[in-house]
């Protein structure tokens, strides 16, 4: 296969002086080619989005608690009935081959050994049934195919290949106003296709000339509730919505019958001017009640950030561009690495909040906003 | 005609990294003498109004809705009577042979060709019959005269030219503390006359030596509620105020007769220190009602901003200094690839906040500020 | 007089990029020798009161209003008694002798020229009677002495040459933590003196071995409650206390007789974090009734600020750094021409906020914080 | 003993340009390598805290006063039974060799010149003995060790050397997320040791393979709550208990008898997200009352930061980071300086904003913040 839009190989060491996922940005950027730096660092338009992310777990203040006991203390939690050692997962980003050259089989094999939930893009660049082969738990993210039985393919293999749930994307009917990568020239290199949707048809524009191509085109392909409903009868898996901001969006999903979501503004890449998920997190947690199972992800750097987002309502964070970051630093030892560092950084957090376990973390440990 | 002035012809193409209006900005400066780019872009004294005009937008976050109907989404609204493909139109405008040769000619081609309507701006660089004979649907712009029958004159050119309704500037009875242009040494260059004003006598100071220019001389010129009172009379056009910022005056406004108001702080450039419009919308709206028409500007640069600006009361927004920079940049080719720009984001912004038309943008898209 | 300290001689015209105050202090660091300036332009500690005293003003913002009556418009005020043009006074400020070869010689011609009350300092560096023979109306501003007798000595003299208010400086008793002055080794350079005190005894530390010089010599040398009584019964000249932040302290001095007050941070010299004046007028306007005269310094640097100033509270606003600034840049002419400046835009700002007279000022011109 | 790891020796005089704590921070980065230069400035994960601590003092205005009676004005205060100049102490801070040939034994010369208390650290570079040779007042500062004997060996010889109280670390039971350290690849060098715990054995990791050291090892040998009552059984002397951020906290060490608390966060190195000191002390002062011993440390650095911090509710504040800048710049001398500063910063705070005592220092003195 083409590798050529790779900029430098990948390194077979952990530097010294790579201790954070911060370091992770700031080597990655010497790996990376300038248009693929764009299209995955970058957000939708003026990127407001994107730096809200950070600035909401920036500001928002937690406690020292000196007293604790932590006996017992783990980060263990159980998220959709499936045990997991902490509270973290990997979100689905697509086209990792324009990072490394295995793409999504390094980040599986990452996963796997560090025991850290694999979601895998339906646009992964490498085809699901081998990425499966290298992950440990997995689940599968579907972006809704205009043709309903293309649907139930991509369904029908990931649950052939062991995908414990799936997750569908309805937050980037539109892929939004991607100016970054726009101005850089991005386009998928040759040697990086969508390796999952080869075999179906191309999308055909179906606006009619001098019609929105965005009303008459993109949002007719998206899924209608009735398709929603039509996906929750087509598996016993359980179900996610991801990319959800308001609670009554939120409520309505809940009432057809999905088990969870996974509170997201897309890292900043659809509408700019969404809140960061932190803020949104206390609103839907109250609107869908304690039992409906939160993920979020978005701007999650740290191990205090997990515990800020638990504290907000989540049941677990999933990790999104540090994935790209450290795939194309130091390949699946640097994922593997990465998700260590948050591990190691989440218990330190708990140790020093006074959380001795996942349950023990809530709003108490939020102090008023600097 | 003399166009020196211009530093470098406009393009007949757009550049591949052109892909939004700031876009435009960065490029203009290449095209636009320095003391011409300190007017155009300059605003009133520390430019703070300036700059709050774009940070309101910026720090007013949107939810992303998910599950609204979309099968007849549209953009088309009524303004003032005229059907309008979309909310936006063309704001009033000055010297617009300042930027490219053929000025608000080309300005003019460009709306028609997109069907946006323009308002011509008493200053423009040339005679409003000659922009009427490119333009589609278009309104004209009064600055009030000092004598009431070089107003008539104006009012009867622009009817007959075909103007569909009259916009009064009412907030710059002078024209405030330009200082960056003033710094830059701008003066209309040779090439650029206010060719609707050719035939007036020049207007002579009024101030007795020793007097206030300000208050003797340029304050005795502006209308008087009589005069406004009187200029109602004079057409049975839609008749519009524009540079309003207080809740009273819109009232006022509204008693004596006017269609309509466009709330604006001329783009920062006459009183520092007047809040954003986005600010100044809402209660305006509480203090006219639902039914008269707002029309708002400055500030405008996003598909979301109009969106925040319909969302806080307006009917419709006015889009100013992007047309200067796209004539500057591509000329006709420029003006309407920029209101493309706008399109395309706007519907863009309605598919993922959820509004499937015009109408459904209400306050339920604002979340709480950042 | 040794003038060796003076960088570079002042203009003998008005450069025409020249047009705000804030040009003045970009001009003014070219013509001011490096020590100097850190005296003039540093504040107190870290400079937070220098900032916010410009950011106060920046962060509030003001209606534009369209509809009001001008037709009698004018700036004029009665401040004590004594018709002003214009709610402006020319702040004390001390040692205008390093700025300028005929320091507050060139300040005072230039007040009297545009018709500006002048404070002059007890440090000035020209002796009163001097400076007094060059102005139209002035006051005295008193540094207290530790011998009474000097006060009645300094009052005398101030009264014999026709002094119209006397004004007592209380918040420097120690003159506070001037680190950038310090940094820069300032010390009056020897063609500087303090031209009214040379006649008394150089103050004498009173504190004793290893006791606080802050507390047993510079406090004990400030004028207690009594002094400021005894103060009051000196004269029956108009007496104001400068440098006043605190309700309680107004209504104090009030009550002991004093006729008015200067609002003041000592344009954030003497303690770093006190508040802006802008923000601390509301309150004292409110302990001391609207009868009591209220000036203010401290960051005014724009018309709009008069405007600002004036709706929070205060009936007139001196005018400090500007007045160095324009001194060493073009001597007395540049006094003026700022004069000037501030003139034209308080005129400016009143014609768009709508108010045509200063008692027309009010609360209302504010709109809600940005 | 090796001092290579110092760049530059300490200078024997204080340069003119030296007056602020912020001057001893920019002389002192000359001095010191940049491994430890890190390692001593730097906080914990992204220094938000860090940066939090000085905000949280820049944002707090006070009101400057000028009538108040300091006829007996003086700094002196009671803390523990003991009485003060000042309510200054020197923060414990380890591994003072890292800055000067003879670490803390110089600031034990310092702080019994300058009669201030000095908190010796159970990781000091010098034998506590020593120390204690050359101190005046001194109080020994406890990091609790795995075997309660080690605990009863160091206070008994902190006892005997006599120290007048006893300050027990609660708030870095793991060193935190220390990345700038890190990333300069900062270890103790050579020379540098900590004397007081040679003696005891190394600590052995006591989590079991694959468990977490955090949790298994480091916070397994954290003092439980029942140590702290053994610890309180342990000696008469007044015991305190450092870093401290939460009420309830605080109320439980209230309960099991310590005398005092350090609100702190540890200069922002262990936990980032904490709240400034300044922020934390009004809620504390409430639950534990107003006779309890509140002392607080991190973001000191004027004179006005010591006012705001007993306005907020401390009795005395210590002084962390400063010490070691000086130690750097200049030894004893330095250090000895650097506490004259703070001295002479106080009194001019108290004089300016009209507190004669530190009785008189209350909430009071804060204005609305900016």
């Amino acid at each position: 296969m083409n590798n050529e839009h790779i900029l430098k190989p990948a390194l077979d060491y952990i530097p010294p002086d790579l201790v954070s996922i911060s370091d992770y940005e700031r080597y990655a950027r010497h790996f990376i080619r300038d248009d693929i730096w764009a299209y995955i660092s970058g957000g939708a338009a003026d990127e407001h989005t994107l730096a809200e992310n950070l600035q909401s777990f920036a500001r928002q203040p937690i406690y020292n608690r000196v007293l604790s006991d932590f006996s017992t203390a783990n980060t263990r939690t159980r998220i959709l009935g499936y045990e997991l050692d902490s509270p973290l997962l990997l979100a689905p980003v697509a086209h990792q081959r324009l990072l490394h050259p295995y793409g999504e089989i390094a980040t599986a094999q990452a996963a796997a050994a560090m025991n850290v939930p694999l979601i895998v893009s339906t646009l992964s660049s490498v085809a699901l049934e081998q990425i499966a082969q290298h992950a440990g738990q997995w689940w599968f993210q579907l972006y809704w195919q205009p043709q309903r039985e293309d649907n139930q393919t991509l369904l029908r293999r990931a649950i052939q290949a062991d995908a414990r749930a799936i997750v569908i994307t309805l937050d980037a009917p539109v892929s939004g106003v991607r100016n970054r990568a726009q101005r850089a020239g991005f386009r998928l290199p040759d040697g990086v296709r969508e390796e999952n949707l080869v075999e179906f048809a191309t999308s055909v524009n179906t606006a009619a000339e001098g019609e929105s191509v965005i009303f008459k085109h993109f949002m007719k392909q998206r899924p209608s509730l009735d398709d929603l409903k039509w996906l929750r009868e087509q598996t016993s898996l359980p179900l996610l919505a991801k990319g959800i901001s308001h609670p009554e969006d939120a409520k309505a999903l809940q009432e057809i019958g999905f088990d969870g979501l996974i509170i997201s503004n897309h890292g900043g890449r659809t509408l700019d001017g969404v809140p960061a998920t932190l803020s949104l997190l206390p609103a839907i947690r109250i609107a869908v009640g304690k039992d409906m199972t939160l993920l979020m992800d978005s701007g999650i750097r740290r191990g205090t950030d997990v515990v800020k987002a638990l504290a907000a309502g989540a049941d677990a964070v999933c990790i999104g561009r540090p994935q790209l970051w450290s795939l194309a630093v130091a390949g699946a030892l640097g994922v593997a690495h990465m998700l260590r560092i948050f591990q190691e950084e989440l218990e330190m957090a708990m140790a020093l909040t006074g959380c001795a376990t996942i349950d023990a973390i809530s709003q108490d440990v939020f102090a008023d906003r600097f």
